[in-house]
């Protein structure tokens, strides 16, 4: 688009808050980075083809100017040197004046660069936050969002908020949790179903309905000022259908199948699959999951680029500990692969967990950091999700021991940790937001539920807790995702109970969130249970045994006893890992017991330091 | 044990056929071997410690000798260099000249080092010799053999043996099969249940009532000039309870666990897991399957040199074109890897197959030469079993097509081939001597027993077909190994059928036959069926499509369709692999067609040349 060459000499400066038709984004940048490129995409009415220019500014150089196939977006492709300093960028719109716009180049955080992401030594906790707790009733309802606060609807929204979750701070941290990993919390300006938060329309704002970016950055600094990381759930896969872009597509490809509905096959196996046509490949990840979700083509360059800056916009911006991927396979491999490489080059010990939902083991592996695999692709992510374990140990509660059956299962499940780089780097859960509560899955036998709990809180990997889990939430016979994404007890006005309290708790209730404290602050004094290494011993008599060793070779046994009666047995098969020990701490009990002969209760655990 | 020193001038050699007292393996050798070293285990009363001469032979010496615990046992390690010719050796008990034996040295087979296994181009036809055919009555008891003849009991010895194989060669030859698996046929001299074979008690000797080990090579050589291999069934782990061995132990630690009774944990997955206790490792590997077969330690270097020197005896003897191997796992790994390095030091193309029974991929994977386990081990097994191929196919065709079911699982079960390092060099079949005929598995339903066949002779991998199942051998609703491995129709006295002329075989069976004798030599005339490259696609509307392409772009387009009805489709959705082309040919029907639009008759195959 041609429009006048226009002479200036005085200039009013736009920024994103000012004026309403020039859309820039990052929101901002900072000097200092590893990679000197950034790119800024303007969204402004017939930019295609302006002139523009950087006004001179010490370290930063405007390389060129891209345009696409919508006339109404331009891509300024700039230089940031390591010689730069913080401060405000004019970039001039020489065409149209009036599309001219200051950025921040802000300084960054000390140390940023250097964080630490997730680990083993961490527990994450899963929290929806439109169900978590309504912090602030006043922002339940937004003016320019369509969707109204609707309690009394599964699919509607209750108002939850990060209000609520600062005002929970607290209780979490005596909880013992670590890590916060919360769904998306960003802009969903849907019609309906927007509380699940996965159809964002504005991928660099928080909704108002749960906040604001400023009330985004206050959590992650309150959770870190009690030891707590925050992990935001980052969805490169695909946007929600009111999303701007799908008015104004900067480019014809920007949206997979032309932007026009066409089902993903979910056949994930394709992606590694040596004989899988182009056909079924092509089906499964540039297929929508619904209509209401267009699946974003992450082959085009400036997309790529797009989400690539986004990520690490808000690392820096909200100090974060770590990503959780949405529907991670579902992405182009290369664009992942790329993806990863840029936030690893600026974060090198961030952690990065990938949704990838295989029970297959070999799968999921496939997709971590430090693979070998066969068709040669390099994966960058460091932790993938252990459905596989998850799966085991539902149905080993669930049913009798046998042969390939109950605990087998969960041994089977571990003992293919052969196939991960990094099997400690693998986040481990009995449920999260998509399937039932764990302790429906287990048919609300408490016992079961301790268990389950126990071998997710000393097993290796990185333990993943759903909100509520400590407290029993039960989705019943329901398989909606409305029930399972139940209301926190306590979080909103007109509830019975309160799990913050304790207040109207049943004894049950109570006594699952004494124990999941109970076993957290265990697993945070000793070490071993976060990181030792790993040895179990095939399934005996109901009982699933394992041990977790520090490097001075002490470490916990932990010994799972499904039968209704307690078991007695001699430790001397487990002499390999207890050494010449007599004697050892029972950890629940916290007495001094004799190592010789070893008693676990009935459908209980029994936790050993050694 | 000290004896007197013998001088002698005129000596009297003891053969192993003239002197019981002396027993010697392997019973002879060759010149021109890659590897010098040989050793000759001589089994004699009160030998340890005695006195060997080797008499002057050029080019072979008498590098040292070795004794055990047993009083009875000498171990004479020669050196057979590449100069020396074929003639006999004299070696000479100086302490006992009533020992000295001759050995022989024999020339090799033309071409014998460059001989090529079994592989893609083959279809491997498995029998177990005692159900197959009787061809010598006169042999069904033997005075030196315990167990008798007893056709009437499902455990008990019917009288087949290798006179009824190479009796019914034609027949195989014209069926279309290239290679033989008999189940192993050396003496089992136990007191019942010995049909089977696996309790062998004489590693060098055909059982007596099998035929013997010059039957044995004619068979060999029949079967080669009709262009079919032999493979022969190995069993390393496990020697029957009447073994020699049992009574007289060369060395303590011959037998695992010192000859008593332990049962293996079959937790055959300690092999990878990196976690596995040494207690369950040990379990695994050193337990015996049941108490009549004990297992053998193969860590004793004397007893790893002796299955060495056994398996290449067989290979060179009777000109084999493979081994299947027995229970692979349970074998010390480490000797498998050296075993099967000697083995292919000598024949760099022959062909093993190892039975990893397991439906776990990555388990299978991690046993085949090429892979690269995050363990270090390597392995040198050419072949795998496809047992997750077997159970799928079985589920698929049982079930309703569904998300994840029907061929939904031969799909995701071929997707896994990304785990094999060579996914062609698998063996492929519907079942085998250890489990349900396929036509039962497949609930007697003839057309999905042709749709499972189909897939089987055109998929990639080895096929194998067990016998009979070309005439619809089915065990009802038994289970019972000996209603499994039930007479083949026409072998023996007394039956109403007769599978080779065809004489009282049901329409069903005819049907059957002359459909399984179409398809082998469908395969056996397009060699993209042997060795092409596989695209595979997704299921839809009950049919599963594959392509077997070779490197001119041509090949065989298969289509099974479930559905009880004509299937027809535009065929553009496979036009990535058949191109341009516009007509092509019905294998089956034999008749060209068009390939715009494809039928697939209901519950059939379509087989398309393209």
């Amino acid at each position: 688009m041609i429009k006048k060459i226009f002479l200036f000499s005085t200039l009013l400066f736009a920024t994103n808050a000012f004026c309403a038709a020039v859309k820039v984004a990052p929101l901002n940048w900072w000097v200092g980075m590893q990679a000197p490129e950034l790119q800024l995409m303007v969204h402004a009415p017939q930019v295609k083809g302006d002139d523009w220019q950087l006004q001179p500014y010490a370290g930063v150089s405007l390389q060129s100017v891209q345009f696409a196939d919508s006339d109404n977006y331009a891509f300024l492709n700039l230089q940031v040197s390591a010689e730069a300093q913080s401060g405000w960028l004019n970039l001039i719109n020489r065409s149209d004046p009036s599309q001219s716009f200051q950025f921040e180049l802000k300084a960054r955080q000390a140390g940023s660069k250097d964080r630490r992401g997730f680990s083993s030594r961490d527990v994450v906790y899963l929290i929806t936050p439109d169900r978590f707790a309504n912090g602030d009733p006043k922002n339940d309802n937004h003016p320019s969002m369509v969707e109204r606060s609707n309690p009394e609807f599964k699919g509607g929204r209750h108002g939850g908020d990060l209000a609520g979750v600062i005002a929970r701070l607290d209780y979490l941290q005596q909880l013992g949790v670590t890590q916060l990993w919360l769904t998306p919390v960003l802009e969903n300006s849907m019609p309906s179903y927007s509380y699940h938060g996965y159809a964002i329309t504005d991928l660099y704002q928080v909704d108002p309905r749960m906040g604001s970016n400023e009330q985004y950055i206050e959590l992650a600094q309150q959770a870190k000022a009690r030891g707590i990381g925050l992990i935001m759930d980052m969805v490169p896969n695909h946007i929600g259908s009111e999303h701007p872009w799908l008015k104004d597509k900067p480019t014809a490809d920007w949206i997979n199948y032309g932007g026009e509905f066409v089902g993903t096959s979910h056949a994930r196996q394709t992606v590694q699959d040596p004989h899988a046509s182009e056909y079924d490949k092509q089906r499964f990840t540039d297929g929508w999951f619904v209509p209401t979700m267009p699946d974003l083509n992450q082959k085009q360059p400036l997309l790529a680029r797009y989400l690539t800056q986004n990520a690490i916009w808000w690392i820096e911006t909200a100090a974060l500990s770590g990503f959780r991927v949405d529907t991670y396979p579902y992405s182009d491999k290369m664009f992942l692969q790329q993806w990863l490489q840029a936030i690893f080059n600026e974060y090198p010990h961030f952690n990065v967990v990938g949704e990838e939902w295989t029970t297959e083991t070999a799968i999921a592996a496939y997709w971590q950091r430090g693979g070998h695999n066969r068709d040669g692709y390099i994966s960058y992510l460091p932790t993938v999700m252990d459905f596989s374990l998850q799966t085991a140990l539902v149905q080993a509660l669930n049913e009798p021991e046998g042969w390939d059956k109950g605990w087998w299962r969960v041994y089977q499940s571990i003992a293919k940790d052969f196939l991960y780089a990094d099997p400690n780097n693998v986040l481990i859960f009995g449920d999260n937001h998509d399937m039932s509560r764990v302790y429906t899955q287990l048919k609300q036998n408490l016992p079961n539920t301790k268990l389950a709990l126990t071998l997710l809180l000393t097993m290796r990997g990185i333990p993943q807790l759903y909100y509520g889990t400590e407290v029993l939430l039960d989705n019943g016979a329901s398989n909606d995702h409305g029930d399972i994404r139940i209301d926190f007890p306590g979080g909103f006005s007109g509830g019975i109970a309160d799990a913050v309290s304790g207040q109207g708790l049943s004894r049950a209730q109570q006594e699952m969130q004494a124990y999941v404290r109970q076993l957290l602050h265990i697993r945070a004094k000793h070490r071993a249970l976060q990181t030792g290494k790993l040895t179990h011993f095939a399934p005996f008599d109901g009982i699933y045994g394992y041990a977790r060793v520090d490097e001075q070779g002490g470490g916990v046994l932990v010994l799972l006893n499904k039968q209704p009666t307690p078991y007695t047995f001699a430790s001397t098969r487990m002499a390999e890992v207890l050494g010449s020990k007599s004697t050892g701490r029972d950890l629940l009990m916290d007495k001094d017991i004799a190592l010789a002969t070893l008693t676990v209760p009935a459908q209980g655990a029994l936790l050993v330091l050694f």
